[in-house]
């Protein structure tokens, strides 16, 4: 059995959420690539706390991003490569999506 | 083919997110009817303006609820039935998870 998924936690509010929701197919070509990239590219963002990601199946896909504070998530939001990807998919991948920015303000983790 | 999946959008900031992360075993028993019971609950909560959900399988899930306001969000918290069927959830479904209340500031939608 694979290693049971991780989730973020014990971040300190306040902090920033980017929630970005979408329909897209399933496997657009050269999506994993530009995943993988921007995976790796957003980890050098200063305040950039972590993100995660969930996707039913021929449902929507829910991609949760984690800052430090407004100033982070807009560094990344405004990131040339970023854009261009986001400029991509617009134009490829996405039928539709939805960004959400709010600023956190109370979280709790269980854990059993 | 099925319908393409709608995505809550056209809300006017400020409104609040719960944003509620999981791991669990794919099909837990009584999980279904639970859901569907707190489905139509959560319709009745004054100021409830949508959810969204998503799980990878054999990974995490994601939930987003939006609300007009904090006082909404907390009276569908605070719900008896609801913090029942939480505490339940606790007890036999979640291995773990984590729950971030936010405040929408900001929000696009994008459709091809």
């Amino acid at each position: 059995m694979s290693q049971s998924p991780t989730l973020v936690s014990g971040l300190e509010p306040p902090y920033y959420t980017a929630v970005f929701t979408s329909v897209r197919p399933d496997h657009p070509e050269g999506y994993g690539e530009t995943l993988e990239r921007m995976h790796a590219r957003v980890q050098d963002v200063p305040g950039f706390l972590g993100y995660e990601s969930a996707r039913t199946p021929g449902g929507i896909g829910i991609t949760v991003a984690y800052f430090r504070d407004l100033e982070s998530l807009h560094a990344w939001r405004d990131d040339a490569e970023h854009r261009a990807a986001k400029q991509y998919g617009r134009e490829h991948w996405y039928e539709r999506y939805s960004v959400h920015i709010g600023r956190v303000e109370d979280s709790y983790h269980h854990e059993r």
